[in-house]
Order: structure tokens, then sequence, then C-alpha cells
């Protein structure tokens, strides 16, 4: 089996996940969270978003984490930023990396963001002007890029499509995004495949959900495909709350149990990675939503 | 991606599984059980074991649920049997297959079977003979084959000299046994090829279970081997008594959805399988232990 030897995880915990937790997180836990990330040895956590809070009062407080941690060199700290005045804001924050959201799906675009794909990708153009004159990084987020909750399969070109179309705009990475967790590793290939016509294999990354329990082999299908980049939520936190039963971003613990075990380096304790996914799931009154973090805790107690 | 097109499931839940668990389980509800997998499509089910009531007192109704299962052409029953005299017992209930059990770690063979790796299988080899004569197939499954609670990693030589001993004494398949969920894809691949030295592709299963989360990463690293038998529990039914934290044979429901998606066949109707795994779990006053099955019975809320 040909594999990368080395695998850098990008832990959307903080906003990805956090953003879809019922329980409302007061700042300061999640700064520590954020500590805690970097001292397990992550080098990119995205942070927070530069949302309405109208819309999404979970990251009122964008503006307050991002003051309160206490920043590593050589991490990198991102931001959702979904049009030009939620740029504006994020700036002040000088994260090194701002997120735009597309989807590969036209109903989950309407439905989710109120616009057409191509309407969606052309309000991320100044963004991605704007931070790229600023030095900021610019990510992409291509959601649905496997399955839509109103559309069902999607079809590898529409993943090519936005692929296309963020690249474009000035899009330096994208993550290819099983937001529902319906994909299986064949079609997961596909997506891939469709986005890798516009991306070279380093500005790929591999972003899947555990709702089926599929994640860990689409992860070992991306793998196989040269992928390096994976987005993964430590503790499992969040999901998708315009899904239905579609809670679940893979938990950063199993990803890293897993390259650990193919002899794939990350740079992560995990034993310390287990502690912050420990310390939030505490936190959020429950256990971590991940089987490997489950099992090495209950070895811990011997 | 080169796979097998077709795949052959034996459900070991209503053995493996509910040997495990510590609500005793009427006979009834076991022979409903098999029923339902039947239904589903199962075309090889492990029933029950013939091993001392004194030691594993679940199976203790073994002829009585045998008795029970209307069975149904072209169907495999298979039982566990120990020794001569589980295999005297057990040939009067007619399986169609007995089962075989070693380790391929020294330390857990002696805590699980007071005996030698080389004794068990010594143990097993009038077992295997008298039902070679009689017309009945020999499996066997090579237990702690990637991890062991006591001795931690296992050589692949090991497995190798376990599948020799069972090949010696006429086993004519095994499954490769992940008993403690440890195991990650490219050590899961060495120990099939150290069962391969040994056993041809169509004689091997995988056995995996999802402790840490791995089992359908192993199943995808197993199926590019060209592996297409594997050993699952509806609802994810049982784990191990002799490892501490070890519960989580991979549910079947979990393997069957990725296999579909990867348009591999299996013959099983999932959603069949989703109601037997929800009949025995409401029984057990819990939700399967399956992500596929507790993703798919939400969306069936609507």
């Amino acid at each position: 089996m040909n594999t990368p030897q080395h695998v850098k995880i990008i832990d959307v915990g903080p906003r990805d996940g956090l953003q879809n937790e019922k329980q409302p997180v007061p700042a300061s836990i999640k700064v520590e969270l954020v500590h805690r990330l970097q001292d397990a040895g992550l080098k990119e956590i995205e942070v927070t978003s530069f949302v309405s809070p109208k819309w999404v009062p979970q990251m009122g407080d964008n503006a307050e984490v991002m003051a309160g941690v206490q920043r590593r060199a050589g991490v990198r700290y991102s931001v959702l930023t979904p049009n030009m005045k939620g740029y504006e804001a994020a700036v002040l924050s000088q994260p090194d990396e701002i997120v735009v959201f597309g989807a590969a799906s036209e109903a989950f675009s309407q439905k989710n963001i109120n616009c057409s794909i191509e309407e969606s990708i052309e309000r991320f153009r100044p963004v991605a002007a704007a931070a790229k004159a600023a030095g900021i990084a610019v990510r992409g987020a291509i959601s649905c890029a496997v399955g839509c909750p109103y559309e069902g399969e999607i079809a590898p070109e529409r993943v090519a499509l936005v692929a296309k179309l963020m690249h474009d705009i000035g899009v330096e990475h994208v993550g290819v995004a099983d937001t529902i967790g319906v994909g299986t590793p064949l079609k997961v290939q596909r997506a891939l495949e469709a986005t890798l016509q516009h991306y070279a294999v380093d500005q790929v990354s591999g972003h899947f959900h555990d709702t089926y329990g599929m994640a860990l082999a689409n992860t070992l299908a991306s793998l196989e495909m040269g992928i390096w980049h994976f987005d993964t939520s430590v503790a499992g936190l969040g999901g998708c709350p315009y899904a239905k039963g579609a809670t679940g971003n893979v938990a950063t613990e199993d990803v890293v149990y897993m390259l650990h075990g193919m002899g794939i380096e990350t740079g992560i304790d995990l034993d310390k990675l287990i502690d912050a996914g420990k310390f939030i799931s505490d936190f959020l009154g429950r256990k971590p939503h991940s089987r490997a973090a489950n099992a090495l805790l209950t070895q811990r107690l011997g």
C-alpha cells in the first residue's frame, strides 16, 4: 500500500465542531481548547467564524476567542469568513488563513447560504482577493461533495465545477467534505479525483463525517491517492445542523490512532490529544465521540 | 482500487456476540434473531457454541436453539466446538460447520483456554477429523492475530505458525481475528499475508473489532488483498470478555453499508438487517452498536 509518510491534520473542532453544539461554550473554554490542541502538536486549528451572530450565535465571541489565544510559532490559525463583512471583522483578529464555504449541491447551497453555487463563489471573490493582498492564506470547503440531504448522490462533475470556480477566484487549498457522512471509499475517491482536475494533491484535504461509520475507511482510500491533509474534529465535536441525524465530524483521535498505527507521522502526541478531547467532552457533559479515545481512556483506568 | 465484486458475510452475532452480553438471552429470542438474519439474506450464521455451561452459561441452551431454528436451504449454520466433548454434543444438532478457536498469542491461549497454542491445536485434531468424516465443514479462528491484551503486538510469524498448525490438522477456512481491535490497515494486511502462506484467498476471512474504530478501514485493506469473507456481528453484538474495554465486533450493518456503497454485492437486504439488529438491541435495552444502523433508523423517523 502506497501512502504518504507524513499527514497534516487541520483540527476544525473549535469552529466546525462547537458551532454545531447546542450547549453554548464560553470563550475561555474555547481558548483553553485551542491551547490544548496546540500543546498536543496540532499545526493548524480552525478557531472560529466571522458569521453574523444572528445566524450563528455560538460564534458570537469570535474576536474574544482570537484575542485570547496565545499563539505559537508554526501554528496556523484559521477562521471562517462567509463574505466581505465577515472578512473585514476577521482581519482585525489577524488570522493566518480564512476559509470560504461552498457546496457541490445546488439545493444545499440554496438552503444553507441562500444563493446558487455560482453566486456563492462570486461572493467569495473579493474576500479571497482581499485576503491574498493582505498575505492571508485562503482555504475553501466543498461541502456535500459526495451526497446531499436534499439531492441525494452528487455527481463528481459537480465537485469538479466547484473546484474550478474556487480555483478561479484564487482559493489555494480545498477540503472535499462529505458533510452528511454517506460516502464510501470509491465514491470519495471519485470526488477527490474530480477535485484533482483543478488542484494539486498537496492542495486538497479530505473532510469526512463518521455519521455512518465510514470516515476512517474513506481516510484510508484518500491516503492511497496521496492525499495528506485531513480536516478532523477533536472528540468528534460537531456535525451538520442542516442534515438530520448527520452528527459526527470524524474524531481527530481516531484518525491519529490509525495513522500512527500505519507508521505515518503527524507530529501529534495522541495522549495529549485525548486529554484535549476529554477536557471539552467533560465540559459538554458526555464521552468523546471517538472510539479510540474511549478505548484508551478505559485502558488508562487499568 | 481492485476489490472483489462479491462478499460473503458470516454473522457471528448469535454466538460470538451474545456469548459476551451480560444479560441472559432466552433461546426463543436467539432463534428469532437467527430467523431474522436468514430473512435478511445472510448465508452463514454462527448460531451457538458447545462449550461447558460452567464456563459459558450464555450458551447453555445450545441444543434448544439449534433445534428451534427453521433451516433454510443455502444457509450454513455453524457452532463453536472447543474439544471432542463439545463436538459430540454439537453433532447431535447437525451443524453444517464447526468452528475451532486458536490464538496467535501464547499468553492469551494460556489465559483463555488454559493451554499452549500448540496444545490447543492438537486438541482440535480429533475434532477436525471427526467433523470431516461426518461431512461437516471445519472453520478456525485465529484470535489475537494483530495484538494481544497481555503480550502487545503480535508478530506476523506467529499468525503464520497458527495458520500452518490449523492447516495441518485439516481446518479448511480460517478467520484472522483482531480480537481487541488494535489493528490498523498495514498491520492487518501483514497478518493476512502471513495466513495466506498456508491458505488460499478464498479460505480466509477478516474478523475485526471496532473497539478503536478501525474495523472498516481494516475491512477495506483486506478487500484490497482480495479477501471476500468477513465475520461480523449484527448490531455490533459482543466483544471479548478477557480484554478490558475490548467490546465491539464490527457491526454487520456498517460493513454491508460500506460494501453496497462500493458496488460490492452481499446478497443482504440492509433494511431487513437493520430490523434484525433493532430487534435484538431492543431486547437488550440499547441502541445498536452500529453507526450506519443508527443513522438509517434516524432517517426512517423522517
